[in-house]
């Protein structure tokens, strides 16, 4: 087989055989064929897409080029969720001790990162003494026990998508549905799931900024697992402005606490929910979406949602008395209110802006050898739709540096205000399941 | 500038400005932007093609990444003849000595190359002592006596189409009518050219295989020679069965001897009438295109054709005096008849194939290491619409070995006869001026 024949094929709109995308796949890895082939290739795909078959060979070509994890140890259907990435996104913390407190295991397996805020890891770790140096056995005795637990990211997990990925962002070909939905779904199957619950958000402080978009992406991704035996839905929620109140690492903790206890933001609880409902049925542990939806309801009110919380982070050496007290957690030097500047209604809130203001203060990373300030961040006080009187406030700024001018101009200039009333976005606009 | 958002432009359609296509060019050619990412742009510009402004950036960008021919010390408007190559095509042979006998200046810088043949030097060395090692002040000297010279490849020309030529064979980017007009167009203008004629071949035996294509070459070449001052124009011509009778070198020199006295073949006189037409009269030495060829016919009527391709041998080393004797050019120990199975008429000869079979009996590279046996070859001695009997002779192989069934197989593969009378095909079908 000769590259350059894949290649023109695949230029000239053909279908790639399952042994084609192993070629091709398989040489890149191992070196033997050059980046320069492959990324023509992927401008090709660009242009030509790719039919479902192919997205799925691509997917698993991809998990099979590294270590797969291999829970089969867990008891039950072990549900992954993935969100696609956006601003004040706190499901994860809330998720994991929700459904596990219905008997779902979380096995989880999460990094740090690059963003607005830490990623999962940076962000338990606002909670004194918790840590995920774990091992294997120790992690799998763990979810077994209490249905949850979190590991770093170890072992060469796809590093045929990693390489890829490389290529694609300095190549132009890092917007194209198909590679999108093979990397994202190869990282999540060669992670162990069984099932998986896509959240794919939409709008402005979202990758895809458009309903079409997303819907593409995620009936791409639905349809790659579908096929490979995994069970796959998405929801495509709003990022149009943050989820939730709180950007930042011990402040999103506090968040995750309050919505487990029933107490959380009205938008950041009904996402939770809505995917919790899919995490609970696709894992076999109610009938259908409503039941599994008054289950999670019934964990929130009789307290064991939040005590699953309080299991998971003392397993893996957390103090949680934080859960009781979120005072013991980091707390910032400073607190800044930006006032408006007018009376109105919150028309705006232009989610990736403010969340690079939240990584000004320290909240996270730019590069990777950025440190963390765990406790730092930004607390809205008001969303799109809210009314406002000239001089409340629309946001509380957290920060360990007194001059916060700069984050709060740019805050300023990211959240609108109208003098009509504006209505609050939609929070869930579809629930595809293929 | 960032490599990156030139391959993003351009694969979203837009048009890449002046700077960003010489950023990209001058990148390439000094190493500092590599390979994947300037194929992820050839791929790109297969898909969405290049405007006219863009086609003559990149040509005059590639021009100036190497050495430049000065050819201003020869008088006269300098024509260049450009073919897009075939099987059989003299007409380079002819077209020299016949528009120089005019004193068009023919200043030929030519090369060997890979093929059915050799290439022009590999020809004109059939004539015992002929060599093209002269320098640069003798080759301008000798156009400025005799009108015409040819001069092997020297300097270091066009290094950039050099290497994106490279890259676009082993990434299935060849097929770009852009790419491929700029990279003839960019070895003409660098070579020095002041005015350029085109051949472009068309049908089974050339590189452009329909009518339609052809045609977009050529408009892509003519739009790009007349947009950066040169004067071009294109012949289509066919290229469905071989051009003239020889293929093989000393055989092909033959012919053109014979076409030079007026007793070639029909389909090469007429071609090069066609051809030297436009060149002498965008040289300015025939007010039309009419008085132009009969100019030409005149000089093949009176000898001087004739006497110019002596003078021209003679001056570079070589022994004239097989223009009067060309027995004394290399000739093969075998001759053998290809005798038709069956009479009808000649309906095809596949042009590639059968210059693959002359190719086999040694009258061309397949490598850049292989011997030319200049002996050696094939002449037609019927052609597309001959009739034919049983027995006779389709053409003659020239071999230096023996056991040529083999090639006889080839032959008798890609020669058809046709029990019903075939029309012979079109030689010209278009001219294109702008």
């Amino acid at each position: 087989m000769r590259m350059v024949d894949v290649i023109e094929k695949k230029r000239d709109g053909h279908e790639l055989s399952t042994e084609e995308i192993q070629f091709f796949i398989d040489g890149y890895t191992a070196g033997s064929i050059p980046d320069y082939q492959i990324s023509a290739l992927t401008m090709a795909i660009f242009f030509q897409g790719m039919t479902e078959k192919e997205r799925a060979d691509l997917t698993m070509a991809m998990v099979k080029s590294g270590d797969q994890i291999d829970l089969s140890a867990i008891e039950g259907v072990k549900v992954d969720k993935h969100s696609t990435g956006g601003v004040g996104d706190t499901t994860t913390l809330v998720l994991g001790p929700l459904v596990a407190a219905l008997g779902v295991p979380v096995a989880k397996m999460s990094g740090r990162g690059l963003g607005h805020t830490g990623g999962t890891i940076d962000k338990l770790e606002a909670v004194e003494g918790f840590h995920v140096e774990i091992d294997n056995e120790e992690f799998i005795n763990l979810v077994n026990k209490n249905k949850i637990a979190v590991i770093g990211q170890s072992g060469n997990l796809t590093p045929a998508d990693k390489k890829l990925y490389s290529l694609r962002d300095v190549t132009a070909t890092v917007d194209s549905i198909p590679l999108i939905a093979s990397s994202i779904m190869s990282k999540k199957i060669a992670a162990g799931a069984d099932a998986i619950v896509l959240d794919v958000k939409t709008g402005a402080g979202a990758f895809m900024k458009t309903i079409e978009d997303s819907r593409e992406l995620a009936k791409a991704m639905v349809g790659i697992g579908n096929n490979v035996g995994r069970r796959t839905m998405a929801v495509i929620s709003d990022m149009s402005q943050p989820l939730g109140f709180a950007i930042g690492n011990a402040l999103e903790v506090k968040e995750a606490i309050d919505t487990l206890k029933g107490e959380g933001p009205e938008d950041l609880t009904e996402l939770c929910l809505t995917l919790g409902s899919h995490m609970v049925f696709l894992a076999g542990k109610a009938e259908s979406l409503g039941e599994a939806r008054s289950k999670l309801e019934e964990v929130i009110k009789n307290g064991s949602a939040l005590e699953t919380f309080k299991v998971f982070l003392a397993s893996q050496g957390g103090d949680a008395s934080v859960v009781d007290d979120p005072s013991k957690l980091p707390q910032a030097k400073y607190k800044f209110e930006l006032e408006a500047k007018e009376a109105g209604y919150v028309s705006e809130i232009v989610a990736d802006e403010v969340g690079t203001a939240a990584m000004l203060l320290g909240a996270g990373r730019a590069t990777k050898e950025s440190e963390i300030d765990l406790a730092v961040g930004l607390l809205l006080r008001k969303k799109i739709g809210d009314k406002v009187e000239k001089g409340e406030s629309l946001l509380t700024i957290y920060s360990n540096f007194e001059d916060v001018n700069e984050v709060k101009e740019m805050l300023y200039e990211n959240i609108k205000i109208s003098s009509e009333h504006v209505d609050a976005p939609i929070l869930v606009h579809e629930e595809i399941t293929e």
